[in-house]
């Protein structure tokens, strides 16, 4: 079936005289998550995973996707003829290697503009002419081949009130063109969704688990413009935003309006923006490369944002304590699915008030199927839990007052003292980061290792990075900063400051077997300056147990059996109040000191 | 008398039309220490440091230096009226920020062309010229004030047998000629000096401490030019060259050659190259501005060197365990001063077979004096080293067969808690980075937060690196490897790989107070491969005895204990063969298990 859909592409390529078509996982604003209408990927090649990219020759079909998705992508792309190159790994060539490699003189490479980054278009447009290539990117070819291919979504677009934004609309205008001036920038080009929304307070339902709407931004020292989808503004969205000086413009203008821009320095993310649009800007403008400012402005939560996100947090850890006291009762009495597990912790958070939805869908993977770092249990394929082995857990909640991420793996029976061991070791790392004091100018790199190590002495590594940013009622992973250990130049690092937040989540991934990861998340914090410099740490925000069931007291020294203990003890102290007799009870054995 | 000296300068800048002038550290090879000849930041300014700029205004003189030297520094300028700049600190200009400040339009900037790096001298063109500010770079102006400046050094220049160096001159230009077609360079000019050393297999003498030799040298597929005096090459060394067909050419005849030089893509290490010889490129040729390729290669030590490293190793920490022994069983009968007790360790060396020189001038700071990281005691002005507190010796040497670096802080008496807290997290911080296994792919920067954190967790911070690169006969520091928590997204950073060597050094230093350093030096090895990749760890080459009498026990887990104690236990393996019995007795009460 695969295969038919990819050769209707190739009919539409030869048509257009394309030779090799790309298809991405992007949206039109280079989100990670995508509505349905830009699943176009997933349609074709049938791979399920979040990040991939399709690229369709006439002798070959490849699909490139990296170490989170590398079993799943196997599995999925089982009998399609579609090759899987699994990325960062030794002898796999990228997607521009093998293009350099497989096109000829004369060829033309084709995408959706629209679709791909400024700056990946502007790579391939380089390393191809070199080879006189030639890019074609204003053909969807995917939209005519794509039957009952699903509308642009249009859900309702809201806005956020000061006490839970902690800053207006027009304060964080203002320090936009603070940076503009500073860059030597006259405008900037907004087209990143939940930056847009941090920046005009507003949230919108466009992408799922993401309260994101489609929207595009243009600011300057005189007039911010907002293009929305005009229709999906509630009245009082609309009100307030006219109160805090913004311009409302319908969403498919932003390309004409362009067109009209002319001679202006406009501060663009060619990481973020489309190519389709820089390509616009470029021909009568002059184009200011740079992060976008509200990358690290949105990633630095004011307080008011941390104060919601604290008791939003621990809402959220109780639904998770309960949910984990129950799922140890109950597969004691009768095997459950994974889907069913999922369903009954979707239902306790969707109890706490002022949830909005899941910030991504639930995993809950039994056994061997938590080797797969994103695993997606199906109705019609997935694992009956049973009262042994491991549960892994990664869910998280939107919620007004915050966004929350969690990852706990639960033993149900007897585990044997290898796994253990690697639970232990897991363990042993996410604590050793949340307990790391750090001078100011750390970055994530300079973290990693922190984990990580328990896990190299053992000779394992996990093929991810250790953490990612988290919004606040905004996506689940933001920028820029990150908990990462590889090396590349070409990207730069964020340095940690007080209020950015990062999850923390080492793990175990053994194929066939079984996967271990706990996650916590973290906020950075001041801890005291001298005259050695400002010293940074951690605030641990998250408040489930780790199941003591999966340690192996042996492999933990003195020192770290004292920070799981205290983490322990904080924990019921913090939680205790939001839970019922019952649940306290069962949460002071839970949290009871080892070793 | 530093005044008169820099109103001499003043005057020389007057008669020249030049309001700023530039006094860097550099040789005309960029080298780390200078002979006596270039030390005219030294001659004009009292300070001793081996890094720091000098520069003049008419208003003022300003030292510019890192946190190695801030309290040697504030010592020797007392008085000068030259004012300190502490590097990157808060608040405090680098040079070019102070001079873009300083400085007017239609002013000139000028400084020894040869005497700074193609590198700076560009960034200098480069912002200055902004507000028309002018470059000259070819006035010696220290020359005409500096009396009694002394001549070049010209050291005999000898050869390294095959069975030293491990690889033929031959062989090493063909590496560096399979490099630079990769780089798509025709050419190489290396004005390095260890690199020089390194690649024509020879050795000299004419930097102290450092066996090198001036020199410059050019290779391009036909052909390698070695600039030397030729006076200083023995008979057989010039055989030696002539046999591996290097062309011998003089020395000072490197710029009068380039000179001719045209339309060749010349491969240039823009950090490394004085500005003067990249001027001189840059007009007719077209410079390729990469690192040294021999930077990379040099620092993979091949088995030959290894294999002598290690004995090497031995054999000095062998005198450093004698050294202790009777510098502990001394003092304790009359007091001995930091200049006697440095003699009596180089003399130790000096009885090794295969001494050439020390690596680096004896660092023997007692009490407060170690608190400045490079110490250097002078006989009019050094303590007495008194039974009690903490000595610092931080000691080195040449020999064939390696380049030795190795510090160990002695307790002579009781100390107080707080300085065994810092003492026992040195330790710690140093073993942990000793101990760890880390993926292909990590650098420096991924693993100092190993040594430091220890001592992070006690808010307190070193003020360096923690680990330098090390030559074979070589200079004590040498690239392109190190291990550095702080984030420049400008400097590349190196992948470690087996074969290289690295210091691990981790400190305290307390102003007025105490300082503490404990420094093995260890070789990248290869750990195992599986699935998850090439795992790497460390060899610890150094063997010498860590006090124990500085160590809380109640400090360290059971862990690092162990650590501690496997260490001592294999240290005792390897030297007591190189020892006397009555050595072994003390070294075997030294080693012995604690905990």
């Amino acid at each position: 079936m695969n295969t038919e859909k990819i050769n209707l592409l190739r009919q539409e390529m030869i048509k257009e005289g394309i030779h090799a078509y790309l298809v991405p996982t992007n949206d039109f604003h280079g989100s990670e998550y995508v509505c349905e209408a830009f699943k176009a990927r997933e349609y074709l090649s049938g791979f399920t995973g979040s990040a991939g990219t399709l690229v369709v020759t006439m002798e070959e079909a490849g699909l490139w996707t990296d170490g989170r998705y590398f079993i799943q992508a196997e599995r999925e792309l089982k009998g399609s003829g579609i090759r899987l190159f699994r990325m960062q790994t030794e002898g796999v060539p990228t997607i521009k290697e093998y293009l350099q490699q497989e096109m000829k003189s004369g060829q033309t490479l084709a995408f959706d503009g629209r679709c791909i980054s400024a700056k990946m278009g502007e790579q391939y447009e380089r390393e191809l002419q070199k080879q006189n290539v030639a890019i074609k990117y204003d053909q969807d070819l995917i939209g005519r081949i794509w039957t009952n291919r699903p509308d642009l979504p249009c859900q309702s677009i809201w806005s956020l009130p000061l006490e839970w934004s902690g800053k207006s609309c027009l304060d964080k205008v203002e320090e936009v063109r603070s940076v503009l001036k500073e860059e030597d920038a006259e405008a900037l080009l907004l087209t990143k969704l939940d930056d847009l929304m941090w920046l005009f307070n507003i949230r919108g339902g466009d992408i799922p688990c993401n309260p994101v709407a489609l929207s595009y931004g243009y600011i300057d020292q005189e007039q911010a413009l907002l293009f929305v989808q005009e229709k999906a503004l509630t009245e009082a969205c609309r009100n307030d935003l006219l109160k805090e000086q913004v311009t409302i413009c319908e969403y498919e203008k932003i390309y004409r309006w362009l067109q009209n821009l002319k001679d202006k320095k406009v501060l663009i993310d060619s990481d973020k923006c489309n190519y389709s649009l820089y390509k616009l800007i470029e021909r009568k403008n002059l184009p200011v490369i740079k992060e976008n400012p509200t990358e690290s402005l949105k990633a630095v939560k004011n307080p008011v944002e941390l104060k919601q996100i604290r008791e939003c947090y621990r809402q959220d850890s109780a639904a998770v304590i309960r949910f984990i006291k129950w799922i140890k009762e109950k597969t004691k009495e009768n095997p459950l699915t994974e889907i069913q597990a999922a369903a009954y912790l979707d239902g306790l958070r969707a109890k706490i008030p002022g949830f909005l939805e899941l910030s991504f869908e639930t995993i809950c993977a039994y056994g061997e199927n938590a080797a797969m770092m994103h695993y997606g249990a199906k109705e019609e394929q997935c694992s009956a839990i049973e009262p042994e082995g491991l549960l892994l857990v990664d869910s998280g909640g939107q919620y007004w007052g915050g966004t929350t991420d969690v990852t706990r793996t639960i033993v149900l029976g007897e585990i044997c003292t290898e796994i253990k061991k690697q639970y232990t070791a897991v363990v042993k790392g996410m604590l050793s980061l949340s307990q790391a004091v750090f001078l100011h100018g750390c970055t994530g790199r300079n973290l990693d290792i922190l984990a990580r190590e328990p896990l190299w002495q053992m000779k394992i590594d996990y093929k991810c990075g250790t953490g990612h940013g988290i919004g606040y009622m905004l996506n689940v992973h933001e920028g820029p900063q990150n908990i990462r250990w590889s090396y590349n130049k070409d990207i730069a690092e964020t340095v940690l400051v007080p209020g950015m937040l990062l999850s923390n989540e080492p793990g175990v991934y053994k194929e066939g077997s079984h996967g271990i990861r706990i996650e916590n998340i973290l906020a950075v914090k001041d801890v005291s300056k001298n005259a050695d410099g400002q010293f940074l740490g951690f605030e641990t925000l998250t408040w489930v147990p780790i199941d003591t069931d999966g340690i192996e007291v042996a492999e933990m020294n003195a020192g770290e059996l004292e920070q799981l203990n205290e983490y322990h003890r904080k924990l019921y102290e913090v939680m205790k109040d939001y839970l019922n007799e019952e649940e306290q009870e069962w949460l002071s054995d839970a949290t009871k000191p080892i070793g």
